[in-house]
């Protein structure tokens, strides 16, 4: 059901009530000092932006508990306790799909024995591997790639340029943003030192232009993803060596984020914009990651803990430990430690006036 | 007017004057260790290059001012004042604009309503959506995706892979290279704690399935993109909450650059690669960030602000400030500290020594 | 030749020897939790996983020397020296090529004069530019871009979407993966301030628009890409403004690596996921540098020099160097500088310790 709604409609999706005319008709939701016209609704969370709503010609807020209007500036509001909260429902409301008509557009590829669900749309230029399977209600956007025997759930919605890489597999209402990767191989090489050549050479031809240098470990395994889970544009998500790759139900990477091979993440975990987890990292629930987290290889974080931004981890971190510092120590540490840094100016003056002052003491004892 | 030049025509375009003969014809510019051909033009800005110079086939050369070529090397040469300034009017004379000849290639995708205006390119495979408007002279390059109802000004240059989602505003002039991403959604979630499982129910079934853990805010509204914006590959702008972000009129982003949704940031800014900017923060005009600055959520940056390369920032920075480190300080302070660290060992060995000092003091004077 | 093997065959790759039956046939290689069939066979790194092997349905695996199964666990079993060598390859034989049939596919556009190799395999809706070439036996997988007048050379393999700019020379067996992009332009501006307005003017119309702010200095340069160099999704490599940015042969970048301008890298180097190299650093061969590091312009890193994860560089790195932290130091350095940052807080009670105790001192002495 699209725009217009009525006031009371919107109330009722807030759960709260109307102050003034709940008859009035909302035509589009806009950002406070953009609305232009008596049928937008905006929504204010700030002070200063409430005082200013008698300038606008708008007539309808919806307000954060505390807020008032000036008098007479509104015909109606509503006001709302969790505003932040109440922001995700109202926005869910005007949020409109990206363009993805049902069916396949027919400069899309498909290829044989691939399977189709119901009202899926697949888009201009897309590709769809040799037998993938994308769910019903799935929007696969223009040049984005299914590849091989994927599995891709229902209501998935995959923006242009996604590559989903051969036999990945990937839940239900998951959004995957413009150009990320899901699927490369791992980052996994042995060194020479670690190479035996005669092992090598029985490993015919195809081993031998390479033994020189580096030796690459491919990786045979998949990608495994929840159901909704959100991944960022220009996310890359590594497979795994053998065996897969876990990104659990619920959990939100955003743009950039790198997923390392053999890293299994659990359920409802918040990664934000640049964090890179190396190979064969374990991550519980609920974990937080704040931008440009770093994390080594092999680590354990446990459910629920928090990361601060820039951290980098070098050591597990316990379930419910919030962390922070590069490299990371418990936050309370990472402060003290930023604070007593502060002081060391002063400190390294009292150390010279002390060893002066010593020395006198001593000189006048040897006297 | 392409390639081959006189010496004079090039030293017309540099505002200098040519020492030697004016009329030798240049037909390529290229590296001091590579040109290969009398007709190729080198461009000396390091004196050991310039010393170097009789050991190449070259005889024309464009030295910065300090330098000279070994007697007899040259048959002529053009010194500059600003060789960098100079450098840039020189590459302007030999860039090939990338293929793209005008018109619709018979494999793009051009959707109903969309506008194009004259001498537009639009490349082999790439899709341009229903409604989207796109300036004269501007070249979309293969496989490059402009969303419905996308706006993007003249003499544009999109390269292959990049995507401009819907309703996204890009100016004139505005480079945006491979696979960089304008307009996904921004990474916006209330957590269980702030949700109302009462109001999350009268959201109607779409919600219920998300409820159990974070709470998606969606992204109503775009990103507008001024005049004369150079965006790197790989990079990723989020699009607002409600109104828009906005990346301001000769404003520069390396490659992947990450800014997050909500941000303002003003005009002839420079971010270097992976600079990451969290959601609403406002960044002034002619602000520098070196590589991998990371700036969270809802910071304010001045004009004329410069932020060392890797540091962190959890401050507002003032108009001219200049800071560095990881958290960042203000420069001096930073480089300060680093000095305070490295003395560390010292004042520990100190303080040691003090400590039996004094307590020898102290046994002295108690006997 | 693909599977089934036999457990003799596997062993002779392996340049090891079977315990048991070495006529077993094995179909699939598979994590040791997920294995569920007689005929899979499992690597057996972790001691914990050797203990449980009576579990599961598996009777063949390869295990690292000094493990044991329980008694009766398996039928046969070969036991490796170099476990991770071993690892790469077994898994060698498992790999399955995506998905590329020889040919070009009817929807991918091949522009006049681009020259394709014997059995060169080029995706659906790929784009291959004018006058590139492509080596035999290479693939281009769906939607990649080869620029006009690209060298590709033999045996390599390019995800979907990887974007080649235009005269980018690529050698052989070269693997780039999802969304990379290759020679998109530097990052390279001058400042006003070190313009000249009559410079400018004389550079024409095209100049004006710009010269408010910052200048552009264009890249007419290339990058060279070195046999067995792999490549990870949404790296970045910029073209240099004049000459080449070099990857040397056997060189590994992992996912979201980013190669500013006119760097030059060495052979066999290891570039962790996120790493920074800003414009004209030379790097020497066989460097590590871990994720996330960054580099700053123009630095020179010495051979076999390794870095750690997140460490900032502003220094020139000397051969066989190993540095950690922000701001890189050795390592032992950066050790000590932690453990000593660990003991201020008792530094600075011993301090006041001492003030309390001369000031004490001083005044017995002045009594």
């Amino acid at each position: 059901m699209p725009a217009p709604y009525t006031l009371a409609e919107i109330a009722a999706v807030l759960g709260a009530s109307v102050q003034g005319d709940a008859g009035l008709t909302v035509q589009r939701l806009m950002h406070p000092l953009e609305a232009s016209r008596p049928d937008d609704l905006i929504f204010v969370m700030a002070p200063e932006l409430a005082a200013r709503l008698g300038e606008s010609p708008v007539r309808q807020a919806v307000l954060a508990e505390g807020l008032e209007a000036p008098a007479g500036a509104l015909e109606a509001s509503i006001t709302v306790l969790r505003p932040r909260f109440a922001l995700g429902l109202l926005l869910d409301l005007f949020e409109r799909r990206p363009h993805s008509p049902p069916g396949v557009h027919p400069t899309a590829v498909v290829e044989d024995g691939a399977e189709l669900g119901e009202g899926v749309s697949i888009g201009a230029l897309a590709y769809i591997g040799p037998n993938a399977r994308i769910g019903a209600g799935t929007a696969v956007l223009p040049q984005a790639t299914i590849g091989a025997e994927a599995r891709i759930g229902s209501d998935c919605l995959l923006y242009p340029g996604v590559r989903v890489g051969e036999r990945v597999e990937i839940g239900d209402r998951v959004i995957i943003h413009n150009n990320a990767s899901i699927g490369s191989d791992g980052f996994s090489y042995v060194t020479p030192e670690q190479a035996s050549f005669e092992a090598a050479k029985s490993g015919g031809d195809r081993v031998s232009a390479r033994i020189a240098g580096l030796r690459r470990i491919a990786s045979i395994g998949t990608v495994r993803i929840g159901d909704d889970v959100e991944i960022g544009a220009c996310a890359a998500i590594d497979r795994s060596n053998i065996g897969a790759t876990v990104i659990g139900r619920g959990t939100k990477l955003d743009n950039h984020v790198q997923i390392g091979h053999n890293v299994t993440i659990g359920e409802d975990c918040l990664f934000s914009g640049q964090v890179g987890i190396a190979g064969s990292v374990k991550v519980g629930s609920r974990v937080v990651l704040a931008g440009q987290v770093g994390v080594a290889d092999h680590l354990v974080i446990g459910d629920d803990a928090v990361v601060g931004g820039g951290s980098g981890l070098w050591k597990n971190v316990e379930s419910g430990q919030v962390v922070a510092g590069y490299p990371a120590l418990p936050k309370t540490e990472a402060l003290r430690q930023q604070a007593d840094l502060a002081r060391l100016p002063r400190v390294l003056r009292d150390v010279a006036a002390l060893k002066r002052q010593v020395a006198a003491l001593l000189q006048g004892r040897s006297e």
